[in-house]
């Protein structure tokens, strides 16, 4: 697919600053893939293990580390981390469109916020009193900012987000379309016979250089602040509760649910609908499974998992009638090797 | 409960194409099943075990196979396919509010979006530059469609749907409130510190005849375009994931998680909550059950699944300390069957 | 952090209607934990494994049970019900936007529909005819209201809800943003090639004194109501599905998915990320544990689980491996037991 855009590889070896072993005036008209590029694209080698797809890569010139150079057909870009290099190289193809300084007029603002001249506000956005937006920020249509919210420099909010008052942004920030940043957290005391909603009064703390995805979830701390630490990465239809504390640099991926109350480390790995029950901290750099939940705190780095694998259900229900005999034929198993101690 | 419409059965089995043994005057008000209908009602034998609920049924009438005609005490309507024929009928019951064709003054559509004049065009949408929408479609109050956004004829879009830029959706398409298409799919290449963000320069790709429910998400290619093929049905709250491919009239049901790059193939049936891993292929016409991962690629059709059935706590305790023993359960009893070995 | 509002002990005491041991005079301007409370601050102890905090808590005044009155350095305000009374207390200090009655211009509200003079309605809120709201209600921005819906006295409804036609909401419902109610349950009848759409005749009834999280989606009744009962809390990125029935008081966690037809009892707890499969029953009393399936009927009251705890994944994948073993594990177990029945 051709991205409306066109670098010769000299222009590019230049602006990802790396070495090219090849023809400077080839012309690169988008990416792709090393299994579907063709000519007049650049594709990359990050992982060894495709190695036999740079032998027959129609692209006109790949990425690859300077020890897999010779084995590309094509020119090379040669990177010490191609794949960080091919994440550049998407920026220069990016086609996104890009939203000029304005302030649509169907934007319902405050008139005691202050619209920076940079800033783009877009149709039927909201902006309540006391709000502040930073430098080079994008509002998509239809968001909602509430009392005294405030955004760094350089936010990104696409369309119908909603960021309830006095959630603190930072700098470089992307939220996608549906998200919901600040919703009270689900706290409630029972009397008995009725749940009496205990009022969230914290709110929400996001760091530099976060991204959130779309129909993301991070609700409001009951006392204290929710907090997203700097370059945190969230996905698409992520839950994080109140009072939960993510750590720097930290990857949640999609559909994953964290309970309240949660802290996580800096540099680990919530795999996809992977969970967390609440009132749990997890050490740095842990990786939990896809649909894995942590039901107890972890305190060592390394990977965890929880679940079974999927089975042919015929099999797997055999095997879950015996899961429920568990504890029982441990024991037979265990009469079995004492006999003696029925005596 | 009366939905405002009312048809007698001779104009019922017309309608249906369907062979009526009965009264052709009768009048019908509405759809019930059969333990509920009352007399003014239409009902349906779809699953055979229902039967001894067709005697004591007080339906008018009742869409049944002819095998089953004779244990009908109502009326019957003839139907080869009885489940599909109550399909068809609560289509002319259907008190949907009509959407006429016209655009609201407090949409803003940009001067180089045409819209037909069979469309419907609600408050406060927002159709940015390029946009297409084909013949009848309704477009609620709301939503966003971002540049070049191309939309088929008679889809509906309900309200605060977000259409991000380049996706294009084929004809007859249905998508509920709050769900959002084509955001950034989740890649990022670590550089040893942070995640670098890999701009996502694909699209989305949607067939016709597809249904997707609200708060679903579904995130745009890093290279090639996510792709949901004809006739697939996708329910609430789903997450499909950059790169992915879901092949013919295959069904998504709610809270399903999909992680990248993978292909799905015609004719599956993923069950609620349930989740595929990153880059594997499921074949045709399998099916995932309730909250079960998929974990590696399938090559077969048939059903799987995986976790455990839910027990009282206090017996699941046990067998789950059974579980995290259960190499060593299955080494021991090796060592009962095989003694000599220890020698 | 201070909250922008302060009252005496003697105050909090008058209004919270709890017996005071202290100062009177004293100023207290926030709420804070036993572990992070300041001077100026009001605390609780609930749980009584918290006790040991008491003695080191800061807080000028804490909320305790009469029996743990001599362990508190501070004020003590003495309560029953500390968790209760901590929860009223909430509501004494909650700083949230207040919104005048008011109707915003940009709102496009059918001339069929009355707004109270105590209601708020949002920018750019959409009301569509036959819409009814009661006394005080709050519509956010971007809310919409379909054909026919009602809302009781003194809802509040965040910012970009989607409420389709009919659905029926009861006294004092609080919806969070992003949230959809009443879009179609998923019901389709299958010909042998393709998907037939069932439309999804009924509607939602949603109590009095409900809450409803963000991104949470509840389905329209295929024939009759999905019905909400009063006191009932639900969390964010729940999905509900069509025809279910959800008893008084009882509360869903957070990215929990309910399938179609499922009748919950009263007093039952769904623990986060928990499901059931659909047409099931489950009784008054029934907890179910984070990320627990409930696959069939539950009849008594108690606690139930599925699944496995998290593990380090290599010894997971040992289990794992055994785990798909196991029925031939339990019958060679019963070998060994019985080694006459192989004569």
């Amino acid at each position: 697919m051709a991205h409306n855009k066109s670098y010769t590889l000299g222009e590019l070896a230049s602006l990802l600053n790396l070495k090219l072993v090849g023809d400077e005036q080839c012309a690169i008209h988008s990416l792709a893939t090393l299994k579907n590029a063709t000519p007049g694209q650049l594709s990359f080698l990050s992982n060894p293990s495709y190695i036999n797809q740079l032998e027959s890569c129609n692209a006109s010139a790949v990425i690859v580390d300077a020890k897999f150079a010779d084995a590309c057909q094509a020119s090379a870009l040669i990177s010490e981390s191609p794949y960080v290099s091919f994440a550049e190289a998407t920026a220069l193809f990016d086609d996104s469109p890009a939203y000029e300084p304005s302030v649509h007029p169907s934007a319902t603002i405050h008139s005691s916020v202050e619209i920076p001249d940079t800033a783009y506000v877009g149709p039927n956005v909201v902006i309540e009193p006391g709000a502040k937006l930073g430098a080079d920020c994008v509002i998509g249509s239809g968001c909602f900012l509430g009392e005294n919210v405030t955004l760094g420099k350089n936010c990104f909010l696409h369309s119908n987000v909603s960021i309830y008052h006095r959630v603190n942004v930072g700098n470089n920030v992307i939220i996608h379309s549906g998200t919901v940043i600040g919703a009270d957290g689900f706290g409630f005391a029972f009397d008995g016979k009725k749940s009496v909603k205990i009022r969230q009064l914290g709110s929400v703390l996001i760091g530099n250089d976060v991204d959130i995805g779309s129909c993301t979830t991070i609700d409001r701390g009951a006392l204290e602040d929710t907090v997203i630490s700097d370059g945190v990465k969230i996905d698409n239809q992520v839950q994080i509760g109140h009072n939960c504390k993510i750590g720097e640099h930290s990857v949640i991926c999609g559909c994953t649910g964290i309970a309240g109350s949660v802290t996580i480390g800096k540099y680990c790995v919530m795999g996809g609908a992977s969970g967390a029950v609440g009132h749990i901290n997890i050490a740095d750099k842990v990786q939990v499974s896809a649909m894995s939940l942590v039901s107890e705190s972890i305190t060592e780095p390394g990977i965890y998992s929880s679940g079974t694998w999927h089975m042919k259900t015929s099999q797997w229900k055999r095997s879950n009638i015996r899961f429920q005999q568990l504890d029982s034929i441990a024991k037979r198993l265990k009469e079995l090797e004492n006999p003696t101690d029925k005596n």
